[in-house]
């Protein structure tokens, strides 16, 4: 039953390494919590550099530097 | 004064769906706990299917099969 | 699937009331976009009021006027 | 190490004035709490105007008005 | 710079399990997206069962049953 | 209307130093997007070191040491 809400920036990650992150995330919580994967949902958010902020600069702009 | 958040998968839901979900939840806040709807704020995220896992698969992957 | 997170100050919602607003969003979704009840899950977080802020005051502030 | 999660909708805000955001809120979490920016992350969603209700309404609705 | 929120039901997660959770999510990240551990921020809300629905019935329901 | 949400450590954050934080973001959100004070929503959530990670490990222990 649990949820899970991973951020990161949109830098190209692609379906198959998110179905592993989904994957991994929904392995962790059965073997350390003892939670049922058939209702664990995991749902991923990629966010546009221009919107990641960090140090008080947005990631397109730390990454230009 | 409440927020509510709703994610669902992105596969097609109309304007004219989500402007029917903002006002049924917004009236239930109403009706259930009188919460004054001019402050009442609702938020309908739309996730990829490649992005969204349950039961460690991702929504692309059981839509397929 | 869907996942709903609700947030609402800390003002004395019985579990019933709960009970139904978590009943009442989940139908709303079954009947307004055919979601699964079963996969559909409802997270309420309730609030201090020292920590709900709306118009650049806090709900604590509002209420003690 | 705040996270902090702002949603506005998506009405042109222009990625100098997210940035000032971003610069912003970091400022205001190191001044006020004394937190370090270096691990202040800030992460703004620009949301659709059908998918933002306020009043019952969407934003689409009331912006047309 | 990834940020990950776990939502789980408030029954009896321990320190221990909590701290495996936060390294084996951190663990994923680096390993399949190459993210920075340094920066990668996993929080843990820990949910009252009168306040998780899923359903349509509060998950304090769903275990007195 | 934007609504902003704020998650720290429970560390002693005082109501007044939380009140200075909500009046602050809606003072940026009024002087850089021009967005309405009276309807904008700032949510804090104080969370317990145990359940916040960074680097791999809680704020408690990254406290302790």
């Amino acid at each position: 039953m649990p949820y899970v809400n991973i951020k990161i920036t949109r830098e190209g990650a692609t379906a198959e390494q998110k179905a592993q992150l989904i994957k991994g995330v929904t392995d962790l919580l059965r073997d350390i919590l003892g939670k049922n994967p058939a209702t664990t949902v995991v749902v991923i958010d990629e966010v546009d550099t221009d919107n990641w902020g960090i140090g008080g600069e947005t990631v397109s702009v730390l990454r230009a530097r």
